[in-house]
C-alpha cells in the first residue's frame, strides 16, 4: 500500500510550473522505461537523440544535446536541429567511442535572436520601416557580448555597430553572426529536460557475430572416446573456415552422477552414460571447475588462445542450477529450498519433476553471499579469458539478480557480452534485456512465413525494443529442432540459414546437426532424437549433403558487407508472391546496400515481381545487382523487376546493389 | 546545463534493486507523460487501469488496484485480473463519482497460495504423492490466520485442519478459501508501482454536448439595430428546438475604438461600424465588463437563467488580448511589450500587423499580479454563473499560464469546462490538453475523405490522446468556412453535420450560417464574406433551404442514444465504396448500438456492401436496423449487406441496431 506521506499526489501539478520556461521538451528518445534502464549501443555507433520541443506562438527554439561519459564532470554540447517542423521534432547526434556508460540530456529555450532576425527580414522584404527593430537587435547582440568570451566580443561588437550603418542588411544575412549568437546569446528561461538518460556501450560482439554451438565431447570419431578441449583445438579450422566468430560450448563443468539421465532423457542410465552437461556439479567441483574428461584448465586456456588467434571467441554457458552432487549442496544447503521433511526440493514443472536438478533459492536468508558467489563464477571465467556468456533460462531466476550480476561483472569486464536464453513471454524476454543482457534468443525460431517474419522483425527493429533488445537469431538449438526444419529438407536449412544470417547482425546455429541437415526428432516433438545433451555423437562432417559451403558463403558475405552488421537498417520490400520475402539493409551513407530475396517455399521454384524503392537505394531508375551467393548479375530498370528462385539450387539471392550505371548522361557531350 | 550534483546518473541502477520484489509492474495505463499530468474522465465513467505485471518462472501473481479521491487518506482496493496471459496484462476498474481529482496505484506480489494450489492439483491429477505438499499448504494458511481479522480466522483454521483429513481435495477446490487467501495470505516482497497516477474528473459537459455559436448582436431583424441579451432570450426557443446544449457567445465585452476594423476586416471603418468583439476593452471597461449595447449585467444573468431553464449552458469566450483602449493599457502599461521608443508593441505576424490588438507580456516583471488578474477574470464570470469557457488562441500564451489558470479556477469551480481553440501543430494542441483544457478544437474541420477521417479518428480515440484530449468537432466557425462546405451545397452541410454529431460526443456549429448553408467566402479564402466578426448581419431563419430539421433530428438521436455520449467506443466498419464511411458506437453492455453510414460524396448517389461485425454487435447472423433519420427499417442477414444513400434525400443513415430477431430457435418446440 503506498505511503500517503510519500504520495506523489502533487505530481499532476508540475513543481514550480509558474517560474518555468515556456518551452516544453517531450518524447525524448532513446529512453527505456522512463530512463530507468539504459538504452544500448556498441562502440562506434551513433546515438541519435530526438525530442518534441515546442512553445507557444511563433517563437523559434534553440536546443542543445548535452552528453558525456558517465563519471566525467564536463558535458559536451551539440546543437539540435528541427528535423520535422510539423511534429516539432528536433534531433541531435553524438558518437559513443568507449565501453561503459554514457549519459545525455537536453536544454531548450526561446531563441530571441532568431525570432528577431526572421521577423526583421520579413518586414524588410515587405518594405516596412525597421528602425526600432535594428535598435532591438543591437540590444540582443550587446547582451551576448556581456556573456561571451573575450575572443568573440570583438566580432559581436562589430556586428552590433553595423546595425547603426547602411550595412545593417549584412548583419541580418550573416551566418557567422548566427553561429556566434547560437553560442553566446542570452538563453532566457532555459528548459532543462527533467532526466539524464543513460546509454550502455558494449563491444561490437554484442551487436554483430556468427555463432556456432558445439558439444566438445562429440568432437571425436567414436562414441566411446570423449572429445576434449584439445580435440576442439584441432577442430577449430573447420569452424573458422565456415566463417564463424563465436564458438559456444554447453556447460564444461563436472556432471553429477545422482539421478543422471541416460540417452534420450531416460531415467535408467548405464554406467558409461555421460549425462547432461546442464546437471552441473560433482565431487570434482562445481561452476568454477572443469569436467575432467574435457581436459585441464591449462587445456581450456590453450583453447581460448588458439581460438583467439583464429578470430574466434569462446562463449561459455552459465546455468545456475545444481546437480545433487554439487559441492554447494553440502557446503551451502541453505541456498536451496527445503521441504517440511528436511529434503531439498528438486526442480519441477508439475507434474514433471527433474530429480537431477536442484534449483537455487535466490531469496534465501543468505542471499547476499549466494548472489556474490554466483557473480564470482562469471568473474572467474572472465578472468580465464571468456568474454561471451550464454545464460541458460534466465527467466527462472529473479530479475534483480541479473541486474546485479551483469552490472557487477561489467564494472570489471566492460567488454563482456551476455546472451539471454529466455524463450519466455514477450514482456519477460524484453525485461531481461532491460536488466542488462546484451542479446536475446528470439521467436525467430518459429517465424516462417512472410507475414510472421515481417511482423516480427518490424516489432524487433522498428519499435522501442530496438533500443535495448538485440536479437541473436539461432536457427536451431540442442533443445529445438523446429518443425520447419524437420519437414523441409536441405533447402529448408538453407532458407533458415539465409534468413538468420541476413535478418540478424547476430545469428547462430547448433552444429554439426545444422549444417548436416539432421531432421531426426523425438516423436511429435521439437527435440532431437539421440540428442547430444545426453550422449556423445559422431558426425560425418564431409557428408556431401552438408550445406557448409552455403553457410561459408553467407558468413563471407556478412564479413565483407557492413550493412549486415546492423539491425535497425532493415526495410522490407514488396514482392507479389506470398512465398517470397525481400528486404534491404543499407549503411547510413548508402555506400553499402544489400538486397535479399528469399524463396520461403523449400519445395517449389517461385517467382515474382519485386518493387524497387529507388529513392531509398539512392539509385536512379536503373542499376546493377550482383548476387553474392551465385555470382549472377542482373541489370534492373523500372520500378518492378522479375526474380525467380529454385530452392534446389539456391533459395536466396543476397544482392549487392551497385548503383552507378552509365547512361548517356555520363558522356561529356551530354547536356 | 544539468547540475552534476543533482545528476540522475545513477538512475539506470534502480535503487535498492537487490532488496526489491521479484515482481515487475510496467506500462501502467492510463497515464499522461509519465504521470506528470492527470488523465481525464467525467463523472460516472470508469477508469480501466491496465499494467503488464510479471515475474520469473511459473509464479502466479496477485495484484490490486488502489484508488482514492485525492485528499482522502484511505485507499480503496480492488483486485486486478489477468486479462491477456500472453502479454501479462492485468486489469482493474474503478468508477469516478465526484468532481475533482482521483489517484490510483498498483501493488503486486508472488501469490504463493495460488502457486501451491495449482501445482498440488496437477500432482494429484498425475497420481503423485502430495503428503508434503499438504503440509506446505497448511503452513501458508496458518500464516494467513496470523494476519487475518478475527472474523476470518475460524474459516481459515477449518480449511487448514481439513488438509489433515481425507477432505483435503475439498480444500484445493474451495473458491471461498481462494477469496479468503487473496485477502489475507501473506504477501511476500510486495512490489509497489513507483508512481501514484492522477485522474481529473469533470462534469459530463466536458465530454458530451452539442454547441451552437451565435453573435448576440446579430439576433435582430435589421442591421441598424444591435441585438441584445434580451433578444437572445427571445431567440432561445429556436436553439432549444434544434436540440443544442450549449450556446457559445463571442466576447461580450466593450469593443475598442482605436484602430477599429470595418466590414470585411478593412482598416477604414465608418462611424457606425461595430468593430470586432475580439478587440476587447474600451472606456466602458475591459474583460470583466459588458458591451453596453448588449445590455446590463442583470440582463446577462437573466439570459443565463433563461437558458438554464431550457437546459442550455451559456459559454463565454476568453480572449486574453487588449484593444489600445483597454483600461489595462493605462492602468498597467507594464503588462505589455515596450519598444525602444517607449511605444507598446501591437500584435504582429510579420509582415502583418494588428494595430487594434495589444498582446499581453505574460513574462513581464509583474507577471504574478498579471496572471492573478487574468485568472480573476474567469473566476468573475464563473461567479456570474458561466461554467463553460471557450478560450481564444491559447497557443499564443505560455503553457504554464494555462496550467495555473485552469487549476486555480477548478479549485473553486470544479464543474467548469474549458475548450481550447488551438488550431496549432499536433504537439501544441495535445500539450494544451495536457495542461488542463477539457476539450479541444481539432483538425476535423479539414478531414473530409474516408481515409482522412478514419486515420484521424483512430488517432484521436485509439491512441494515448484519448486519455487527455477530448475533441469538440466544430463543423464551421466564424473564422473557418471550409472549402468542402463552400463547394458541396446543402448536402455538404448535412454530411458534415451528420459526421460531427455522430463521430464526436461533443460537436458544434456556428449558426445561423451553418444551418442556412451559407457559402459566400472571401476570394480564395476560408473566411466568410461580410463576416459577423466585423458587422451585424440579419438572417432569414425560416428559409426553406435551412437544414435545421436535419440538425434537430441529429440532436434528438444524440440525446436518446447514450452510445453517442462517448468517443472511445468508435469502431470503423468496412464498406467497399471509397465515397462511403461506416462506423459503430456501442455502450459497454451492448444495450445501445448505433451504426452510422455516411455518403461522403455530396453530388452522387452511392452504394456499397457493408461488412457486419456480428460478434462485436453482439448479434446473431441476422438483425434489424432502424434508421433514426428517415425511419426506414432494414432486415439484415449474412455478413455483408447492401446500403445506398442519395445525398439529395439524406446523406446519412444513423441506424439503431435491434439485435433480437425471432427465429425458429425462439419457439418452444425447438431443440
Amino acid at each position: 500500500m503506498p505511503n500517503p506521506e510519500t504520495s506523489q499526489a502533487s505530481k499532476y501539478a508540475p513543481p514550480n510550473m509558474l517560474s518555468q520556461s515556456r518551452v516544453t521538451i517531450e518524447n525524448v528518445q532513446p529512453q527505456v522505461d522512463e530512463g530507468t534502464f539504459p538504452s544500448k549501443r556498441v562502440i562506434g555507433e551513433k546515438v541519435r537523440a530526438t525530442a518534441s520541443i515546442h512553445t507557444d506562438g511563433h517563437n523559434a527554439i534553440g536546443a542543445t544535446l548535452q552528453y558525456r561519459k558517465t563519471g566525467e564532470s564536463d558535458w559536451q554540447e551539440t546543437p539540435m536541429e528541427l528535423k520535422q517542423p510539423g511534429l516539432d521534432l528536433f534531433e541531435g547526434v553524438f558518437e559513443v567511442t568507449e565501453l561503459g556508460y554514457y549519459e545525455f540530456t537536453i536544454s531548450a529555450w526561446i531563441d530571441a535572436f532568431t525570432n528577431w532576425s526572421r521577423d526583421t527580414k520579413k518586414k524588410l522584404a515587405a518594405g516596412q520601416d525597421v528602425t526600432l527593430e535594428l535598435t532591438e537587435g543591437a540590444v540582443l547582440i550587446n547582451d551576448a557580448i556581456k556573456d561571451a568570451p573575450a575572443s568573440a566580443r570583438e566580432d559581436l561588437a562589430k556586428y552590433a555597430a553595423m546595425l547603426d550603418t547602411f550595412e545593417y542588411q549584412l548583419v541580418l544575412q550573416s551566418a557567422a553572426l548566427h553561429d556566434l549568437m547560437h553560442k553566446y546569446s542570452r538563453r532566457g528561461r532555459v528548459r532543462e529536460y527533467n532526466k539524464i538518460l543513460s546509454v550502455m556501450v558494449e563491444s561490437e560482439r554484442a551487436l554483430y557475430g556468427a555463432w556456432y554451438e558445439l558439444f566438445p565431447r562429440s568432437v571425436t570419431n567414436k562414441k566411446e572416446k570423449h572429445g576434449t578441449f584439445k580435440d576442439v583445438i584441432a577442430h577449430l579450422p573447420y569452424v573458422q573456415d565456415m566463417g564463424f566468430d563465436v564458438i559456444y560450448l554447453p556447460p564444461i563443468h563436472p556432471i553429477g552422477k545422482a539421478a543422471r539421465k541416460g540417452p534420450n532423457n531416460t531415467l535408467t542410465p548405464g554406467p558409461n552414460d555421460v549425462g547432461s552437461p546442464w546437471a552441473i556439479g560433482a565431487k570434482e567441483g562445481g561452476h568454477k571447475a572443469i569436467h575432467p574428461e574435457l581436459g585441464s584448465l591449462a587445456d581450456f586456456h590453450e583453447l581460448i588462445n588458439a581460438a583467439a588467434v583464429r578470430g574466434i571467441d569462446i562463449a561459455l554457458d552459465i546455468a545456475f542450477q545444481c546437480s545433487p552432487d554439487h559441492p554447494y549442496v553440502t557446503e551451502h544447503p541453505e541456498w536451496f529450498y527445503r521441504r517440511p521433511d528436511g529434503s531439498i526440493r528438486c526442480a519441477e514443472n508439475p507434474p514433471k519433476r527433474y530429480e537431477d536438478i536442484y534449483p537455487i533459492d535466490f531469496e534465501c536468508e543468505d542471499w547476499e553471499a549466494l548472489w556474490e558467489e554466483l557473480k564470482d563464477v562469471v568473474v572467474y571465467w572472465a578472468q580465464q579469458g571468456v568474454k561471451v556468456f550464454r545464460v541458460d533460462n534466465p527467466h527462472t531466476k529473479p530479475y534483480p539478480f541479473w541486474h546485479y550480476l551483469i552490472r557487477e561483472v561489467k564494472r570489471v569486464f566492460p567488454e563482456t557480452v551476455f546472451l539471454s536464453e529466455a524463450f519466455a513471454r514477450p514482456k519477460v524476454m524484453a525485461y531481461l534485456a532491460k536488466c542488462g543482457f546484451s542479446q536475446s534468443y528470439t521467436y525467430f525460431t518459429w517465424r516462417n512465413n512472410k507475414e510472421e517474419l515481417t511482423t516480427y522483425f518490424n516489432e524487433l527493429y522498428n519499435s522501442e525494443l530496438a533500443d535495448y533488445l538485440r536479437p541473436n537469431l539461432f536457427a536451431n538449438t540442442p533443445d529445438i529442432l523446429p518443425d520447419f526444419l524437420q519437414y523441409s529438407g536441405r533447402s529448408g536449412f538453407m532458407i533458415r540459414a539465409a534468413l538468420a544470417a541476413t535478418l540478424g547482425a547476430t545469428y547462430g546455429i547448433y552444429g554439426p546437426p545444422f549444417e548436416l541437415c539432421v531432421t531426426d526428432s523425438m516423436p511429435n516433438a521439437e527435440e532431437y532424437k539421440d540428442s547430444e545433451k545426453y550422449e556423445i555423437r559422431t558426425w560425418n562432417l564431409e557428408d556431401p549433403h552438408s550445406i557448409k559451403d552455403f553457410i561459408t558463403r553467407l558468413n563471407k558475405i556478412r564479413r565483407s558487407n557492413i550493412a549486415l552488421h546492423a539491425n535497425r537498417n532493415l526495410k522490407f520490400l514488396n514482392i507479389d508472391n506470398r512465398e517470397m520475402i525481400a528486404y534491404t539493409k543499407s549503411t547510413e551513407d548508402g555506400a553499402n546496400t544489400i538486397l535479399v530475396v528469399v524463396n520461403l517455399d523449400p519445395h517449389h521454384t517461385q517467382s515474382g515481381y519485386l518493387q524497387i524503392p529507388f529513392a531509398e537505394l539512392g539509385a536512379d531508375q536503373s542499376f546493377q545487382v550482383h548476387d553474392l551467393i551465385t555470382g549472377v548479375r542482373f541489370f534492373w530498370t523500372g520500378d518492378t523487376n522479375f526474380v525467380q528462385l529454385d530452392p534446389q539450387v539456391s533459395p536466396a539471392y543476397v544482392f549487392k546493389v551497385l548503383r552507378k550505371l552509365k547512361s548517356e548522361r555520363d558522356f561529356d557531350y551530354f547536356a
